[in-house]
């Protein structure tokens, strides 16, 4: 194996068994990427099985599977099976964490400038509700989360850290594991929005040190829309009461009483959709079958390739930021309409897309950007396809 | 037509178009229907469509008809489209409503017997929280919510009505709409639980008063599992906020503020599982297309003639509540352990189910009860069916 991990990468095979590749040129993994026929496969099974049988009769039949999609998805991330809970989605997910961390009246939470658009209204109604105060923590040169200013930030009045591990404009990737460290040295809570990471970058909770993790499966991981997972630490599980319950996660054990679930499983709810699970099972299995580490060295290598490319053409401007760029290239074209720009793009063959600034509004304005553009190769795509998207743009503009 | 509205009804069709008749036979509508094939299409229809355009792309092509869905949902409450939230299952539906509605400490909730578990626990964490008092309506001789005892306990202090129309436990309906005439004419609000009614009975949400109303997709609705919706009045539209928010429901409009949108999504999160929305339309669509009263006659039908064939089997005794019992048939067999009574039907090729006592707990220790068993047919299924089943269980006990 090469050292960049990725020389036993089977691209062909990995192509063949994307029933996506062979249409348009799909580049936006980071918007919801291209499932692999294992997934497609499990979700059309289960939903059949259900269609056959009936539905809990289905789930009863798939127990054994659907319970190994806890072990999957806690192995992806280095974590128990226990410390998983399966949601709808990332932001829901997110969520569960966040509401149900108690906080006294006056903290402070610590944010990164990039923070998503999805947390960021979250902390503001709590901010709200409960008279918190949300402080940004500085980047630094490179554009990252500036981890000396966040550690000059902290004292006993900091609730939670609460920070995007790779924002969705574009490029950056946040020193998780730094601010992990930081987090653990001063005992704060600290959440992390694995959202664009899960399925781009390997995942160690543990290293990282953050006490939750929020994801999807819809993106780098391939799996179905409608899919995500939390992490809570161990530590956490005994603790913390979701905002919400049902008698999955609370079941009513007298009259006047409902016990917590011991496990992560005590944010979800009783009804799920099981199809989607499957799928999202076999997503992790597959991408842990080729190896996120030569996954994600192929996503390096083939968005590099296309920000040296991009670099060439005139007009186009890279925006991406971080000492080491991920798999979302972003940039700007100059006196060009981004929607435009993505329409010609699709009747050329290639699917991108445009992040709005409301996103990442505070970095949005900080740079002062408009509507980013964005590319997001994944593993299925090749260094020709990326050659073929910026010359098309370069013919677009 | 006949008086029964039933005469039209082809039910060899019917059954020609549900891919789960001709294996078990399922009399489990209660749990989780088997759906028509129209729905299975449409899910796996658009599953593939994801998996070879990708996901948001998928979405972008089929946006006219995802957001008929509303349209379609909306049609079968007698609502608008915009008091109508498209979620996950009627649990989140549930909890949407009732964590989002604003409560003085010290006001009083009132319930009914039967409510279901999941809401149950919910008002707990409330009532724990918030200093709020759970009162429970009580039952009349026929075993149905007694709305002039509702009406004799309201007084300023009451802030919700919250009970469950048709309870998991069988046969019951629950007076809805004079549960509604009280509380409109009180000014109190009121969240129906509709999970076991949508499908199955007609629902008209300005005729029931209700304020709230969650159902789910999967039981007699006929869709998949893992889809739900929420109806919101839309005198409650500007006022009510969601307990949790993101950048969907509540989009980043400045710095430190957001804006909650205006209609009934404001409770939704941006990312969705849109195949299983797909499907939920097509349940929908398919039931109309049959029509609701014309289900709801049949689905009466066959339940008597279970309940008239299961009354004459020595050692069983049918347990439903309520002047009127529905489509939920539920029993009792002495001396039999009722996971050992399913387990032998579905050796006979018959799935039934069966209720736990702590699905509605205050009902089952009112009345003793133990683990129940459940019959609940749809309109695919046949009189020759229920014979058979009552027969099969005859045999077995």
């Amino acid at each position: 194996m090469a050292a960049d991990g990725t020389q036993e990468l089977d691209i062909a095979r990995i192509r063949a068994e994307t029933p996506g590749i062979g249409g348009p040129v799909h580049l936006l993994a980071c918007g919801s990427a291209l499932m692999p026929q294992p997934v497609v496969d499990a979700v059309i099974g289960h939903t059949r099985l259900e269609a056959e049988h009936g539905g809990y009769e289905a789930a009863a039949m798939q127990a054994e599977a659907l319970e190994a999609v806890y072990a999957s998805v806690a192995r992806l991330v280095g974590a128990q099976p226990r410390e998983i809970a399966l949601l709808e989605n990332a932001t829901v997910a997110w969520c569960h964490a966040f509401y149900a961390l108690p906080l006294r009246r006056g903290v402070r939470i610590l944010t990164c400038e990039a923070e998503y658009a999805a947390n960021y209204v979250a902390l503001l109604q709590r901010a709200k509700r409960e008279d918190l105060r949300i402080e940004v923590v500085p980047s630094d040169a490179s554009g990252a989360l500036d981890v000396a200013a966040l550690e000059a930030m902290i004292d006993g009045d900091v609730g939670l850290i609460a920070i995007t591990w790779v924002p969705t404009n574009g490029g950056l990737v946040n020193p998780a594991a730094a601010v992990g460290a930081v987090a653990r040295r001063h005992g704060v809570p600290y959440l992390l929005d694995a959202c664009q990471a899960a399925g781009q970058l390997p995942i160690d909770v543990g290293a990282i040190g953050c006490d939750f993790l929020s994801a999807t499966g819809r993106k780098f991981l391939r799996g179905p829309r409608g899919t995500g997972f939390l992490y809570v630490a161990g530590r956490w599980l005994e603790r913390l009461e979701p905002a919400m319950i049902d008698h999955f996660g609370a079941p009513w054990v007298a009259r006047d009483r409902y016990a917590l679930r011991p496990d992560a499983r005590r944010f979800e709810t009783w009804e799920n959709a099981y199809a989607l699970r499957a799928g999202l099972g076999a997503a992790v299995d597959y991408a842990e079958a080729i190896g996120i580490v030569r996954i994600a060295a192929r996503i390096g290598q083939l968005a590099e390739r296309c920000r040296a490319l991009l670099a060439a053409v005139p007009g186009v401007t890279v925006r991406d930021l971080g000492p080491a760029p991920c798999g979302i290239v972003s940039f700007t074209v100059e006196g060009a309409e981004p929607a435009a720009v993505v329409a010609r793009m699709a009747e050329a063959g290639f699917v991108i897309g445009a992040s709005d600034p409301a996103s990442t509004r505070l970095d949005s304005e900080r740079r002062g950007l408009p509507v980013m553009l964005r590319i997001a190769p994944h593993v299925y795509n090749t260094e020709d396809e990326i050659a073929g998207a910026v010359a098309a743009l370069a013919r677009s503009i």
